[in-house]
């Protein structure tokens, strides 16, 4: 978000040694008590104007709620001026079916989430969020009316769905978005990639620090457009040219460039990562080779972002929206 | 250093809503415990292969201590391959004369700054440390001999030093550094640049955080020099010619443009500030004008760092290096 010239105020929600992909590590949580805090401390201190946020993980429900105060609150502040504050809500909860926060979180998010001006599940959070079994192209189209519809929200996209489709090949992924009319109709479009064959972490939080930029950018292209309330087109604009189909085509090519050149580089990461470890002795106590080897990937498949400058600033964009 | 190429491990020493400067935030230190154990977990996931260490803002003994045995520790393992680890220490403890570290984390930087390979004191920390009083270029030039001798510090720069002297005009601020010979002899330079009239906050880590890279990127260029011990340089290479004087140059480019742009949007934001402090009402209870001047004033002041990436990644140098 820096780099493509946001100033940014980041709240840490918690302090990790590293991503929990890892499956071990240290630090802890910062408490709800310490969130609003924060946020007083911002607000005292006039610091507290921001145009837009993004909130992300936050493991605990009591967390999860200061963070929804503090939104809400922005949000209220801005109603006498249309469009002034815009939040983008990842609703991390989980993916392929996993948890990865306390249960108590996700009645908390669907709380939420009619606050949030888009929103960013991967398809085993819109599950959970429109209680909509995901099997096909078909049921995804009705969890996202459902989200227009029970919940209000503007903006959908759902990341990284995996569905087998007869117009695509069956190892690509793709990306399912809308914007609703007026009447919380979906205009929905979808972008067709091919699948990388690895496993990463953090690409969720990538997409959605990517969105926030490129989809206000998108927005600014649009005269008044941003001066309106939750940045929501005319009914008569079709879905492949809504901002957010724009803005979901240059974050995937971004994506796609990082996750690419982070794939081909992992060879030589995991083998440098092996002498190193040669050299320095191991971390801790006895090894066990399976786990070792399990670190060592994780470490190779951190997304490659401050080398690839270049994929973030002006990707190429190759995969276009198609209509749903 | 993220938008210089470097990958970075933040381990965050405090949460704070807001710099200290502003005189009031909320937020709390993160204790020694925690920073030792936020070690332990990089370590146990073999994400501890550093070639740097930047050590700044420690508020606390005991915290500062966990630090240095971090750092003590990746020193110790890399005692086998010369240069492979290099710390740079920026002892933060107070300015023009004012601690705003507690009195006992004082004794602890003297404990620690013989096992740095770069400080960064600033004129009133490099007095502390010394213990040589320092009121004109003559005694900064025997605080920095004490550095090298008693300490063993093998480069030394003293950011933001004000002494009156014949050669540069009055309202001129300089940096003086010095790499040291292997009898620990000083080799000093000075660079001279105009000073800005206007109270920053983060100048010094902005100065250590560019140091990092531009003096890695110096030592390059010298074959060979990057493979020995904290990189020093031969007994025969003038003060001129020093990777940290090249390093130096070029990061007070950086810092001066930064600044100069800053200050020149300051009534422009300040102007911009207040207007959206008139709309958005004030931050809480009753408003002491002069409070709110200086709170704004601060918020107007803060480095302009996102919006001039080239002044970071290309600055013209024009202010160079000269022999003490």
């Amino acid at each position: 978000m820096q780099l493509l010239g946001c100033d940014v105020a980041a709240l840490n929600t918690v302090q990790f040694s590293n991503h929990t992909g890892y499956k071990q590590w240290t630090g802890s949580k910062v408490s709800a008590e310490e969130i609003s805090s924060l946020y007083q401390g911002l607000k005292q201190s006039y610091l507290d104007d921001f145009d837009m946020m993004l909130s992300g993980y936050v493991p605990g429900a009591a967390a999860l709620e200061a963070v929804g105060k503090i939104a809400a609150e922005l949000k209220e502040r801005a109603e006498t001026r249309p469009g002034s504050f815009f939040w983008v809500l990842d609703p991390v909860m989980g993916d392929n079916g996993n948890l990865y926060v306390t249960r108590d979180v996700v009645p908390v998010y669907k709380g939420l989430v009619g606050g949030a001006d888009l929103i960013l599940p991967n398809q085993f959070e819109a599950e959970l969020l429109s209680e909509v079994k995901i099997v096909d192209m078909k049921s995804l189209g009705h969890a996202i009316e459902v989200l227009h519809e029970r919940y209000g929200v503007p903006h959908i996209v759902i990341t990284s769905v995996s569905l087998s489709h007869p117009d695509h090949p069956d190892d690509s992924l793709s990306v399912v978005g809308s914007s609703m009319t007026s009447d919380r109709k979906s205009r929905a479009f979808k972008i067709v990639f091919p699948a990388i064959n690895c496993y990463f972490s953090g690409t969720g939080d990538m997409f959605a620090a990517l969105m926030v930029v490129r989809m206000r950018e998108a927005v600014c292209g649009t005269p008044g457009l941003l001066e309106r309330d939750s940045w929501l087109s005319d009914n008569e604009v079709d879905a492949l040219e809504l901002p957010l189909a724009k803005a979901a085509e240059k974050v995937l090519a971004s994506m796609h460039e990082v996750l690419a050149k982070t794939a081909e580089g992992i060879e030589g990461t995991m083998k440098k990562a092996r002498e190193g470890v040669a050299r320095n002795g191991e971390g801790g106590g006895v090894v066990d080779e399976e786990k070792k080897g399990h670190l060592l990937k994780s470490k190779a498949a951190e997304l490659k972002l401050v080398r690839h400058v270049d994929s973030l600033r002006s990707p190429k964009v190759e995969f276009r929206a198609v209509k749903m």
